[in-house]
Formats: structure tokens, sequence, C-alpha cells
């Protein structure tokens, strides 16, 4: 059956559409929370992260008064109203500023004498690392280390084995804080392949770094310590905790999984390729190509997803964003294909510097021929988002790929995805359909 | 059923044989003619390309005396033998010399006069546009004429536009040179997507460029013509040959399939990712490595294949080639997965400027930890293929990458896959197992 360039595009607009709703923090505190028994201690919420509001109003909405008490602290206009009665912090980041140690201070203060009947609700998101702080020493000295670390050379394993230590939170000690209270730790993941000590520097996880370590790195790189931090380094960070229950929601595994189902909603075979794609982005486009030149002549209609988050190395000064080049680079290889697109998204709605989500592209998008049409004409309806008549030649995309430039041909031929910011953030999926 | 190290490098090696087999110039030839009736008319062979001497005499084996006559004109020391009393011609390649010019006229002469009834069977392989080649001009001007398409900034179809009009063989001039005699053609590909105009200038393949856009292009360039020149740019080619049947040989695709099928022996479940992978290869590896991380819990034995010809730019002056690279980028990704293997090879045996045919590693080439282990004992037997104990770290890997030093990681760990010259190039297959 032959869809035309609109139903396709309304295929991949559906598909993002669902994946990225299965993946919004309510969702996942929604899920975790539901059908859970506290017993009859108290609780106690604690969300910190870009998404800690939304989370804490999931949580509110289901629990209601049942939540005791809560602290939330989030990026600056990132709170859209008051929770119950929780303590609402706004927050520097990426770099940590005053209200961070004031929020991240109150978390601490509300989560102490609990004893072992009660629970805290600890709702972690990405952005947490800077926003969940409370340093150990001052904030012009941990300034000093962290700069001087950066210059160092030490990678980013080493500098969070330092930094762990320096801090009264990361690196399971806000867990420790807790105890003997249990925590109830739900996870919204933006590093791929979910290293719970990585999100955030694991404030509610045990840390794998020792002592030991830390004090080879301060000797391998010659940093400059005082006496306060030398003390530090020597203390050790919980390698067990026995009070936490970690539930890791809306990763990109999760999105991947969601894109895969809405696509054979639509009468798709879905496969996943990869939750964890890492490579150029514009090369991950060409790779993507490939697999849709070659599986043209399926007998049914394919989807094929890759989750993850691909990188750019900038080699211009143009306009776009990882997924962008996906696009981009994929709609050179799939030039003169009937029915078929591809397109990559990233889950919270800002693709680079952009306003964009992301990047569509069909097979019309890059002219096959040589010359290429150019029109301004909008072939589907009034949506911003509508694929146009207007085609770009192979030598433009590859220009424009170049220049790292992608946005201004994808607004031209309509392959822009615009989303708006989701307030959620569990990086990127591609997809290809090729539709029988 | 875990299997251990040398086990999965014994399936890769089985792998890489039989699917090098399945494309060998004479499997591909046999193939086709098997069982053929050639009526009671004359055989006439002709072939031309890096295998044609193989191509030869696999048709003479099968065929013997019902061939007639035969001319074969290969590249410099790829002859090895007579084969009945078919005239042999070596010449060169990459740049023709007058031993193109004179087995190809050798091979004009051998399908004069031919009647209808008569075949002349046509062996086409890669190389076959420098071997395979009668000017139409004086070769110096041929030259002269080359080097300033090369100069002017025309691409690769725009120059085959023009020097296909220059040829007496070229954009399927040699079909018409054969005519009324039928013509069976049998390709052995080397170009990725087998766009037959283009395998050796398609010599007996109709030409879809007109007189009128090698006009254009001339003037376009502000080409230097000759009257000559400016009266053959003036003749059209064949637009339509129906004395030609074709047979496309030993495709990448065919050697996709046959790693699948040698694969799926083995008790993989086996996919063909794509067959015309063409992005920068370091990028092809950490592709293929997050496929292989994703895939990690399947529950039965799975290999993904990917066929086509990827690409290196260069950024250091090591010592590897595209294969080798694929594999060693992938060896950073799957580091510390048991059971998994990445490798890459070219179907002639040949990757780079090296003796390897391109690289393998397993979830130990590259050490999970810092350290790494250096140490050069071998773990199989005394095959210069099997792998040893000595691992790399990370930071040598990606240093080796930008050096485009593949080869000396790889030869240090047993990476490399030595096959020797195969006498047939149909690009390159990557494979990923997942052993359970």
């Amino acid at each position: 059956m032959a869809v035309t360039r609109e139903e396709l595009r309304t295929d991949a607009d559906r598909i993002i559409e669902k994946s990225i709703a299965a993946v919004m923090p309510d969702a996942a505190v929604k899920r975790t929370l539901e059908g859970r028994d506290f017993g009859d201690g108290r609780v106690v919420l604690v969300a910190a992260g870009k998404a800690a509001w939304q989370m804490a109003k999931a949580a509110h909405e289901l629990l209601g008064s049942r939540i005791d008490a809560g602290v939330v602290v989030t990026k600056y206009d990132h709170i859209k109203g008051d929770v119950a009665d929780f303590q609402l912090y706004e927050a520097g980041h990426p770099v940590p500023d005053a209200n961070s140690f004031r929020g991240t201070q109150a978390a601490l203060d509300v989560v102490a004498d609990l004893t072992e009947k009660d629970t805290v609700l600890f709702l972690l998101s990405g952005g947490g690392s800077a926003l969940f702080e409370k340093p150990l020493i001052k904030p012009e000295e941990l300034k000093r280390l962290t700069e001087e670390l950066l210059g160092s050379g030490a990678d980013i394993k080493e500098m969070n084995t330092i930094r762990k230590r320096m801090s009264a939170v990361k690196g399971g000690r806000f867990a420790l804080a807790c105890a003997p209270a249990k925590v109830l730790s739900i996870v919204l993941s933006d590093i791929i392949g979910d290293p719970l000590d990585m999100i955030a520097s694991g404030p509610a996880y045990p840390d794998r770094s020792t002592a030991e370590e830390a004090k080879e790195i301060a000797q391998k790189y010659h940093l400059t310590l005082t006496g306060d931090m030398e003390r530090l380094l020597s203390e050790e960070t919980p390698k067990m905790l026995d009070n936490v229950e970690t539930y890791i929601n809306g990763s990109v595994r999760e999105l991947a999984k969601a894109a895969a189902d809405a696509a054979a909603e639509l009468g798709y075979e879905p496969m996943i390729l990869t939750d964890c794609m890492d490579c150029e982005a514009r090369e991950a486009g060409r790779f993507l190509s490939a697999i849709a030149r070659s599986h043209q002549n399926a007998p049914i209609s394919q989807a094929y997803i890759a989750g993850g988050e691909t990188v750019v190395h900038l080699t211009g000064k143009g306009k776009g964003g990882r997924n962008q080049e996906i696009a981009l680079a994929a709609a050179v290889g799939i030039a003169g294909l009937d029915q078929t697109a591809v397109f990559s998204f990233g889950s919270d709605g800002t693709d680079g510097p952009t306003d964009a989500a992301g990047g569509y592209a069909d097979g019309q998008t890059v002219s096959s021929d040589k010359g290429g049409v150019t029109n301004g004409d909008s072939v589907g309806g009034a949506a911003s988002s509508s694929i146009t008549k207007h085609t770009v030649t192979v030598a433009e995309a590859e220009a424009a790929l170049a220049d790292n430039d992608a946005y201004p041909l994808l607004e031209k031929t309509g392959g822009l995805i615009m989303t708006g910011a989701t307030g959620t953030n569990v990086n990127d999926a591609a997809v290809i359909l090729i539709r029988r």
C-alpha cells in the first residue's frame, strides 16, 4: 500500500509523541509508586534535577497527604507553581550556586531524625550533579579544585573520584544521611547505559571508587590540597547501602522501547538496533541510511530504532544539533527512495542550541537528480512541522553538514521536529521507517 | 553455553573463509554457466579485469572446448598459466598502457564477424576500466584530456560522460561491437549498489549519458577539445542493447548473504543490517559496538552483518586499513563483554596498504580496567591469526585510531585477519557475533 509523504510524516510524529510521553517524569514516577504501601512510617520527598518539579508534582498527585514533607531543587525557571507545602528551590546549573547548597541543606534537614519505619522518596533527574550539592569545603575552594582538575588532564571518572569526597551528598552519602530510613530512589536517566554512580554523582548509590584511588589521583596530577581536602580524601564513601531501593525509569532504553511499540501499533515491524548509540552524529545518519537502502525490498513495513546520544565534532559555525545532523546525513543516503523516512529527536525537545527537537528526512528531502527542485510551497497542512515541496541538492546537504548548519536546510524542507521543551531528558532516538 | 575466546575466533575464521569462497570468481562464473545451452553457434570468451584469469579458467574448466576462442586482459602478475589456447594479456592498472590497448583490440578482433547464433561470454571484474580500453583518440591526447578533467572540478559522473565517448569499448560500445552475437555478461562487482554502467565504465551496458550532456560538460569546464574530440562528443553511445544478458555475481550482497549463511550454520541467528555501509570506518565500528552492547542479553546466539565499503579520512600516518579501524573502534565499545566479537574484512584479502585482510576484536582486546594486561603470550595455537593474552587500553586504542595506526595494536592482540590475496574483490563485510 502506497503512502504519501504526509502520511509517513504523520506516522513519525505519532511515534515521537508516544515515545516522549512514555518517558515523561510524571509517567515514570507514577508507574513506580502506583499501589505501593509505605506502612505507618513517615514519607518524605526529596526531588533534585531538571525534572524535579514534575516528578514531585506527579508523586503528590498520586500520594497526596501521605507525603509528610518535601524538598525540591531544580533549575532556574523550572518551578511552575506550588506543590502542597513542599519547599521549592531554584538553583544554578550547570554550575552549582548558593541556592544549590541551600536547597540541598534543606533536603538534608528534612531527612534527619527519620526512623527505620520511614521512607524517603528520592526523585532524581539529569542536572542533579550541580543542583544537588553540599560541599564539605568552602565553595571557592571546590571551584579552585575543579578548575585544577579540568586543567590537569584527569578523565571524568578520576574527577568524580575526587569530587565525591568533597561532597556531603554525592557518592552514596545522601542515602547514608537518610538512614535508618528506607530510600526509594526513582531515577530518570540521561546517561547512556544507566551507570547509577554517575547520574548526579550517585547520591543514593554505593560508590565504587576508594580513598586509596583518590589519593593516587591527587598525586598523579600533583593537585594542590588544603588540610581539609587531605582529610576528606581519606574518608571512605559508602560501599554498600542496604536501605536503598532504586528504580531506573524513563531511560533511553524505555524511549527506544516506546518508539518500537508506537511503530508496531502503526503496522511496522520494529527492531531496536541499539539503545547506546554514541558515535559521530552524521556517520550514524549515514549508517542508518545504509540500513534503509538495503531493506527497500522488504515485503512488510519495517521500523529500525537506535537510541542513544551521538556526538558532533564541530567543523563549522552553523545552526543545528546532533539529531538534525543524523537526519540530514541520512537524507543524502535515502535520496530518491519512496516510502522511506529517517528521523531523530531529543527527548528533551531541544537539539543543540536550537528550538527544534530534531530532524526528519524522507526520500524527497534531498533531490536524487543533479539539480533539485527549489520551491517553498507546503505540501501538508498548516503545522510548522509539515514537509514542503522544497528539496535540497546533495552538494547543499554536504556543505551544510560540513558547516554544522543542518537547521536551515531542514527548515526549508519542512524537516524540523518541533515539540517544545518536553520536561524530560532521556537522550535521543533515531528511527528508520520503511512503509510497504 | 559458554565459549572460549578461541572458539569465538574459530567461528569468525570459518565465517570469513566461507563467505570469501562464495564470492570467488570461479564460484560466480560456474554458478551462472552451469547447465547453460549455447545452441550450435560459436562461443567466444572475453575476460577483463583483475579477476579475468580466474574467471576465464573457471569457464574453461566447465565448458572446455565448447569455447572456440578467448581473450583475457588482466593486471601485471595476474596470469598464473595458460588457459586453453586463449590469448592472455597483462596490462597497466590503474593507468591503462599500450598492453591494455593491444589486449582490448584483440578482444574486438575476436568478436568481429560473429553471427546472431553466436555467444560472447563477457567476464568482467574490478579494474576493467583501465585494463579494457581502446581510445578513439591518441593515447597522449586521452591522457591530456583526463588530466584536464581531473583538474577542472568535474565529478566522476561528468568525467565518465566525456571519457566514454573517447572509447571504442566503454558505455555499451563493446556489446555493440559483438552484435549481432548475443553477449552473456557475468560481472563480479566491486562497486557498492552494482551500477552496471559504472563497473569498468559499462562495456556491455546501455549508457544513460547523452551527447548533449557531454557537450554541456565540455562547455562548463572550458575543456580544450581537438577536432576529433568535438566529433566524438557528438556521437551517441547505445541507449538500448537487446543482445546482452547480464548476471551480477559475487557482489557485496552475496558476500553478506554468505556470511549470514555461515553464521547460521554455526548456530547464530543472522541479521543482515545492510549491504551498502559507506560511512567513516571508525564510526561504523562504534555503531556496531553499540549494537553489540544492546544485545548482550539476547537469549540466543546472534550475528549481525554489515556489508559495504567504509571510508577512512586520514588524520595520522600509521599503518592500517578501514576494516582494521572498524575492529579497533569496536574493540573499545565491546571492552569487557564476554562472548562477543566484532570483525571486519576485505574480500580481496587486502585492507589498506597492509598484508592483513582486516581486523578482529573481542571483549578482551581492549581492557575494561584502567591498566590493561600487557602480555604477549599466545592463547591459541600456532596460527598467525590466533588471539593473544595481550590487551590494550582504551587510551592506546583511541590514540592508534587518531593516527590511523590500527595494525600494530591488532597485531599485538592477535586481531589481524590474514587470508592472503584471495583473487576476488567484492568489498567488505563486518560481523558482530554474540554467543550464548
